[in-house]
């Protein structure tokens, strides 16, 4: 089978989210500030990974039509959970940054105030959306749980509260990695193995068992890796330009990183084993019958990116 | 059947909710920094109006001892939710108070960043409740949602974003009155409403329908609104000491409200109104067999209080 390119491949993620983003507010909503303001986040671009990821584990699964709507909706939510951290976490009384992707983040266009409710509003319609679609589809309602506690203090909130906490500290190895496991890493998964989850209407204890569900967790955790990994490696070796966003920030910050704790050949020879770990979970999947195809290149890309 | 009075009713509610509140975050969840500035501002007191009301509707119910633990399950939840909100009204970028309930407020106890975090896991935190008990009883799957909804941009948020978006200009009152019931109204609503949910296991559909759910939503209604009206006098006339918050702050802040609008009589009128319209339903509720003896102590409380 002939491969897809990521470019076409975060081509097709662009056009599969972006009608299903627009419609999250209705007409009446959108006329209100803070929905502007955080529909001025959402769509203010990026690459749109985790709703690419969620596109290929639908498509690895060869979901039907009415799966794939419901997995496109659960991959806005995801988005909008990211999109709100990204919000909260640009403001001043956090990491005070005044650009995101180029553009102005939302407190510098809407203020501090709306700013911050724009972000509990994402947060807040995101478990909106969620509950809504297990009131006609009870099944997705442990998918749905998994996610709320991706974004929760065993997540992403939990990473971001190990990050605030060891500012200006030296931190372990060992801390740092869990503090990238859930800050970005909770997010990868919850991209990587809602879909399975909606797919199989799945509960708790049967996640808990079931073998693909376990080898996808897996594989969610060395992407989630190497993908820090390969963000420390670029902090140091890209120019701004590339990056569009400043580099040698961590330094500036003495913030810990996989480069400050292994140097910068320790980190490429880390990245090197996540890349092996996730080359033989794809294997196994391949194995199974699954077409890892398009992971595959994601995975090319994640390693060989130069933003 | 002799009257409890409010007091007793409120120690009542303490007694009843603060165990639940305690054991929302395990132990080792509490070590975290984050955790403990939101444990901060929802150990930090308050009247627990709402888990009051979420326990007055169970005891009119006469729910069972199982019934009766998730509705305090969802009482704590809504407290999270209400906790949250303050949290974040109380930042520099919203009305940057530095008191609440007499004690320095949670930004200034653990600084801003902390206190955006706090906030939002407390959102998530109340959200992650709700689908984990959705998973072991889906009945409960409607009355989650409406109490997402509640704190949503139809509820909560709204009246937020409706609120900063008119600071310093001349809003109507009708546009005041959809604020308050919003940003105060959709809270007491998801506390009156929510029990006869979880104990009917009621879906949207028979919600829309039942006579029941149809009178409290409108008894809720007209508690909001006597509630804020009340808030509006006492800032007139009430004396910071008694008040425990500067007194005549929305005059300063040229803030709209009930009495700006109506006039200290007009106000009291409208009030007077609101109490014949609570009174009405509670006596429906009564002759349909329903024991509303607490409701209406809770009622003249809300009339009567000079806090």
């Amino acid at each position: 089978m002939e491969r897809t390119d990521i470019n076409t491949l975060l081509e097709k993620t662009e056009a599969w989210i972006l009608p299903e983003l627009e419609n999250i507010f209705d007409e009446k909503e959108r006329e209100d500030v803070t929905v502007k303001a955080a529909m001025y986040s959402l769509m203010a671009g990026g690459k749109r990974l985790r709703p690419l990821m969620m596109h290929l584990t639908s498509e690895m699964l060869n979901a039907d039509a009415d799966k794939e709507a419901d997995i496109k909706y659960f991959a806005a939510t995801l988005e909008m959970l990211h999109t709100y951290s990204l919000i909260h976490d640009d403001l001043p009384g956090l990491d005070n940054d005044e650009l995101r992707r180029g553009k102005p983040t939302c407190h510098m266009v809407y203020g501090e105030g709306i700013a911050i409710l724009a972000g509990d509003l994402l947060l807040n319609k995101a478990m909106e959306r969620m509950f809504a679609i297990c009131e006609k589809n009870p099944g997705y309602i442990h998918a749905s749980s998994m996610m709320a506690e991706n974004a929760g203090i065993r997540g992403m909130l939990g990473g971001q509260s190990i990050d605030i906490a060891s500012e200006d500290k030296e931190i372990s190895l060992e801390l740092l990695t869990e503090l990238q496991e859930k800050k970005t890493g909770a997010f990868i998964e919850a991209a990587i193995v809602t879909p399975y989850y909606l797919y199989k209407n799945m509960t708790r204890e049967e996640s808990a068992s079931d073998e693909t569900a376990k080898d996808l967790r897996k594989l969610a955790y060395h992407i989630g890796l190497a993908f820090q990994i390969k963000d420390d490696i670029l902090d140091v070796t890209s120019s701004s330009e590339v990056l569009g966003k400043s580099t040698g920030k961590d330094e500036r910050d003495s913030k810990a990183t996989f480069v400050t704790h292994l140097g910068l050949d320790g980190a490429k020879g880390r990245l090197d084993e996540e890349i092996k770990s996730i080359k033989t979970i794809l294997d196994k999947l391949s194995a199974s019958g699954f077409d890892t195809t398009d992971y595959e290149t994601l995975t090319d890309f994640l390693v060989n990116r130069d933003r």
